[in-house]
């Protein structure tokens, strides 16, 4: 699965080994960007899902883009 | 402050009252975007810093993308 690992190792290591390709912005609820730090070398992108199911998403997709636009203008239409 | 409130009562409430206005890509190691739901009416954007503070940053503010843009290319040059 493209579900991050254990809470518990997560300050030690690269959250995501493998990414999941397509999801839809209405079923995230909360999406985290990790910067490259001494816990992984690379950015990470983890979105926790409405199922309360964490996935792993692929940073260079232009899919995150729209992922994130989507939720930052979730606010606008609810003000 | 413009940090979050206490993790105890997060899921609870809104954790941004307040935002903070500008802040350096680099100096985020990672960060959080919330969407709208039970527990609050407006996405929230919360931002942990390397030296592990965190701020709410205002998800209307322009600087947010940028924030975001800069953090998924990070991993490009080390790649």
């Amino acid at each position: 699965s493209a579900g991050p690992v254990a809470a518990i190792v997560r300050e030690l290591r690269c959250m995501c080994l493998t990414t999941t390709p397509g999801i839809h912005p209405k079923m995230v609820s909360n999406l985290k960007v990790i910067a490259p730090g001494p816990q992984c070398s690379k950015v990470e992108v983890v979105a926790t899902l409405k199922n309360k199911k964490e996935v792993c998403l692929d940073p260079e997709a232009p899919l995150i883009k729209k992922v994130i636009q989507k939720m930052l203008d979730s606010g606008n239409k609810k003000n």
